[in-house]
Order: C-alpha cells, then structure tokens, then sequence
C-alpha cells in the first residue's frame, strides 16, 4: 500500500471476536448523535433509553429517524412508541452523560430508568411523553412510519418533530441552534462520549467561489 | 412552563421561512458524522460527496445506512452506486473539513469534486469506486438495499462494510478506534463542523451497579 495504514479485510472482520467487532465496527460511521427517547407505556410506565443513531431525516416536514436495535433495552422504547404513538428526543449534555449512559443498563419494564438514574421526568401539556427536564434541546415526536431493515433485522423508527423547547441564548437569529453551547455530547462507537470545540461555520458551497468562513463560534457553554 | 426555555410550537414551525427551518431542524438530532461518500459512474468519473447522515445500521453484518435528498449533488452519488454496487466511505478530518464542505456546489456530473477541492482519489485493489487519501479512517462499501422513506420522497441506502483501512495508532486493543485522535469531525446542523474533547468511556451499564468510568482518552491526536 506505501502508507501507514492498517488494512482489515471483510474476511478478518468476519472472524474478530464479536464484542471486538462491535467495537470497532460501531466506530466507522464517524461520531454519533446522543439522545434520550422518553416514552410512556399504555399502563403509564415511563421509560428512557439512550439511542445513539437519531439521524436527520427531513426539514419539511421535519423528521428524525432511529434505528432499534433487534435485542437491548430498546425493546421497550420501541413497544411504547407503536402502542402510544408519541415520544421525546431529548439531547444529552455534559452536565448528565452518565446518568444517560446508565439508561442502557437491562432494567425491568416497570422500572423507570429515571428513578434509577437521577434524572427527572418533565410532563408538558404537548405530550403524553415524559421528557427530560435536565436537557436543554427537547422534541416531542409523533411515529410516522416504522421501516424493517431486512438485512439486519432492525427497524426504522420515523416521526415527525411536533414541539420543540430549546434553553434560552442557544437559537441563532438565522435559526441555527447553537448545540455546543447547549453542552450537547457527541458519542463515538458504543461506549466514548464528547464534548465539541467549534472550528466554524461554511458558507452554502458554490463551484465557482473558493470555501468561506460564515463565523468563527465561540467555545463559551450556557451557565 | 416555569423554566427559561423557547417553546417553538409545530404551528410556528410551520410558518417559519424555508432556509430557517432548514439550519432549526437540521440541528435538532445532535451531532451529526462527517464522512465524503466515494463513487465512480458507468463512464469512468469520479464523484465524491459530503453527507451527515451516515449511521451505523449494526455490526454482524457490518452495515452502515445513509440518507439521500431529494434534490442535491447527491444525485450523482446515488445514481453511481446504484449503477456499480460500490462506493466508499471516508472520515472527514480537521486536516481538510473546508475542502470537504466544498464538495457540496453544485458541479456537473462530469466535473470531479476531487479536481475541485484538491483532495486526492486514492485507488485500491478492493473496490473500483474511489477512496479520499486524505482521510485516516475509510471502508470500502457493498450496496445492500435501498429502502424508500416515503414521508418526504429520500431513501435510506443501506450498504456493508468490506475493507477497512485505519491510519496507525488509532485503533485501540480492544476494538474500539479513537476516531477523535484520527482527528474526525463532527457537524452540527447544515454548515458547522466541532472538532471533539474526550469526556472519557464508560464500562457496559449494568442494573445493580453505578456508572464506571472505563479509561480517559487522552486529546493528543496523530501527527
């Protein structure tokens, strides 16, 4: 090859180890997304699960997909999002990264993963769905759609973005919501989290003028 | 509400101009990946595309899912993989994230985006659609299937992992690849791109147990 790389074939992916390959393969999309979808049961169990693979779908309409996972706590979320057809997107921060990592722990149903992880349920008029209160950029969703991923036996979980609630100072004049400030992590493969440093917004790419530097952000997080 | 969060209603989400909706919504899932998409047409020319929407679909198989638009460059990408089974995904880095977004003007089918930007096409034995010799982290693609979303007229392209090519020193005993030491980036809504700060791993969540941090990244990234 004549670089520094390492080279793994689809023959020697196939014979790791699987917690090995999950690792590794869990880190070749790049860095993810960090959620939590707050959902309620039909006997009124509310539930919170960290997703990892919330992904923009559409502005308009505005959607988000996600991505269930065949055997996890997901069960859960998955079951009460088809019974009750609402749930919240909310973005985890710096201030509660472990206690949202602790969601994923394989708790009972009737469980609720708020009691176990600290933090609080937020019932808005907007939903039946808890939210949660410590994050500060929340969606209350309705299911759309549920798309099967034969190749994996996953699904696609598709709703439509209804109330959002952003804290305050964090939504630009152009729209732009500014989630570093908000304190939104990143995460990358099953387990790392991150918070982010600004390099700069780009202006709308045209083929005839050279890249250009909309604004410089600034590093400052909310109080 | 009692609490210092903007409430923005479906209703106002609604009425609010295109282009400000876009940057409002597209900031909503969190922290997006950052990757340059590849491909080759029927007559030999490259193209290679930047997308946020490239997720991680499961590990056994090893599959990665990406989002088309209904109109964008993107057109080129899809029809090229559709056309030749083949495309690569390669990390976009902090070493040429304006480059990268650059990809995003509208050139001519017939126009490489690799010409324009100065990355530079890399061929390998493994697939016959171009990689980004630029990148540290970059996997040579299967497609799938490609599954219609129907809300808004996008696709869902669904495809494997074959090879794999990681630059040295980033790919961690265990498995897991510290992609923010190979210097990938994050975006965040449609034009803002996060370098990343390491708030550490966690071990597997577990009921009876507190949350454990599994080891501190270190924020060094490769020379």
């Amino acid at each position: 090859m004549g670089f520094a790389m390492q080279h793994i074939s689809s023959a020697e992916l196939l014979a790791f180890e699987e917690r090995y390959r999950a690792r590794l393969v869990n880190s070749l999309s790049g860095f993810k997304s960090a959620n939590l979808i707050g959902t309620v049961s039909t006997t009124d169990d509310f539930n919170l699960a960290i997703f990892s693979s919330v992904v923009h779908l559409g502005s308009s309409p505005a959607l988000l997909g996600m991505v269930t996972r065949p055997v996890t706590v997901t069960r859960d979320t998955y079951k009460n999002i088809v019974d009750t057809g609402v749930y919240t997107v909310n973005h985890i921060n710096s201030d509660i990264w472990q206690a949202a990592h602790q969601t994923s722990a394989r708790y009972p149903a009737e469980v609720s993963e708020f009691e176990q992880t600290g933090l609080t349920p937020q019932l808005l008029s907007c939903s039946k769905a808890p939210f949660v209160k410590e994050a500060n950029i929340k969606c209350a969703m309705r299911l759309l759609d549920v798309l099967p991923i034969k190749a994996n036996d996953t699904k696609l979980i598709i709703g439509q973005i209804e109330d959002i609630f952003i804290t305050k100072n964090v939504l630009n004049e152009d729209g732009y919501v500014d989630i570093q400030r908000a304190k939104s992590v990143a995460i990358s493969a099953l387990d790392s989290y991150h918070t982010t440093h600004a390099l700069g917004r780009l202006a709308y790419a045209k083929p005839d003028q050279p890249t250009r530097l909309l604004n410089q952000l600034g590093d400052n997080a909310i109080e």
